[in-house]
């Protein structure tokens, strides 16, 4: 029977890989990749090395241009669900003419495939258009959600409370939810923490976590805020693109 | 200079260790265990088995036993500090009696140090007494909640949704928050799933998550919540006690 796997790599450090994905990868015949135009070269280069490291001998590469987002339709939610439509076809394809009958694929994901990201969604439409047909599993990986706090050496819990993993839309918009003081924010194209009230939030924020390019800042929200946003911005000029994501606190004091 | 690591060692899976994890393993002179009097034979046993493949020749282990909580206090937060400050007299007792000054010790942690667990605090803590020095540093592991998704083959995040992460204790006092769709359950003895208005939601729940004895069901929360309570009741006594946790998630039609 064919198979798909779905293998978390971790955050951006190549050691983030987990036993699990490195065997995962070793027996994988065929990776299929989607092409993102935008995509990072570091990325790229990052995702080369963890093969070339771990993929066996005679393994196959295949890759489609990814499909495009429409970031000017008004429903967020509509266009990434047409997003995830068009993208179901790319894999079906890829699977289809790629992965042979008795083979191993693998999608590759960064961080953890379970944290904003649409690849098990993906397969598993095209698994329930019938067209084609394999078993699939996924492998957890090291989100970057881990890789901040581990970073920081500070838990996201605290004693006996909730979390919050928003997005920096939603931050935007709504603000610290009631009744959470620990938010972790993701996909903040904006730097929403600059739009907040800031008293009483401390902020651990992580930039290109795991990564050579990695910036750590921390503190009182109200001190920190322009100063990440400062290096934020020279960072993103730069390398050309930025990776970020945020735990915010209600201090306790 | 004396270094501490704090290795999250994933969820139950041997395989969820990092190469990160796998190498701090095996850089460790002395793992300090804090030793539960309730503890599971079966962890006990993976961790010695994780010990025997990853650490180097010679390492030692040296283990005090575990404060113990005082689950009869009122208030549970200053139960669980009270806790922490007796686990820190504790921890600083075997860093400075058993780490070399240039040598490295090391906590193992289950899943992720991120989530519901003291150890970092606790690390923090004798650091800040002064007492002792060293430097330290936090190892990412695989959570019980990453674990659990991937089990699943599912996404915690819907598009652009929050994703909370919450105690059994607060899903019981207080349900499914406003404004969120999708909530993950953890340290939940009592089966707090059983107790809430079941209409319009779905569970993903899992036990053992990455272990031979590992539980899976999902559904709609109205029809699967008697078959989990059983199943759950079930293996409790079997085995004498039980680890799991669940996403519930509000069906979208
Ligand atoms: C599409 S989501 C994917 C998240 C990924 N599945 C994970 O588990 O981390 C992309 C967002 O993840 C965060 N992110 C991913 N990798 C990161 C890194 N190396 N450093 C900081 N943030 C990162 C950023 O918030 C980014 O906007
Ligand atoms: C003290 S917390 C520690 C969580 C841990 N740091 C993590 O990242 O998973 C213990 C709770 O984690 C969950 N848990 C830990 N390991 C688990 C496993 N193998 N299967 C299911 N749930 C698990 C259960 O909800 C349990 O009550």
């Amino acid at each position: 029977m064919r198979q798909i796997i779905v293998i978390g790599i971790g955050a951006g450090d190549p050691d983030h890989l987990t036993l699990q994905a490195v065997k995962a990868i070793a027996r994988t015949d065929v990776f299929l990749i989607l092409d993102k135009s935008e995509e990072r070269q570091d990325l790229i280069r990052l995702r080369r090395q963890l093969l070339d490291e771990h993929a066996r001998p005679g393994h196959r590469l295949v890759a489609a241009p990814d499909a495009e987002r429409d970031r000017t339709a008004p429903g967020y939610r509509e266009a990434v669900d047409d997003w995830r439509h068009r993208r179901a076809d790319l894999v079906e394809r890829l699977i289809t003419e790629h992965v042979g009958p008795d083979e191993t694929g693998a999608l590759l994901v960064w961080g953890d495939p379970s944290l904003y990201d649409s690849v098990i969604a993906v397969v598993a439409e095209v698994l329930a258009r019938g067209r084609v047909t394999f078993e699939y599993e996924v492998v957890p990986g090291i989100s970057s959600v881990s890789a901040l706090a581990a970073r920081h050496r500070t838990t996201l819990t605290s004693v006996g409370r909730p979390l919050q993993i928003t997005t920096g839309r939603r931050l935007a918009a709504e603000g610290i939810p009631d009744g959470v003081d620990d938010v972790v924010v993701m996909l903040d194209g904006r730097a929403a923490f600059t739009g907040i009230d800031p008293s009483g939030l401390d902020i651990h924020y992580g930039a290109y976590l795991g990564t050579p390019d990695e910036i750590l800042v921390a503190g009182p929200l109200e001190e920190t805020a322009p100063r990440i946003a400062e290096l934020r911005r020279q960072a993103r000029a730069r390398k050309g693109w930025i990776m970020d994501t945020y735990l915010l606190r209600r201090s306790t004091d």
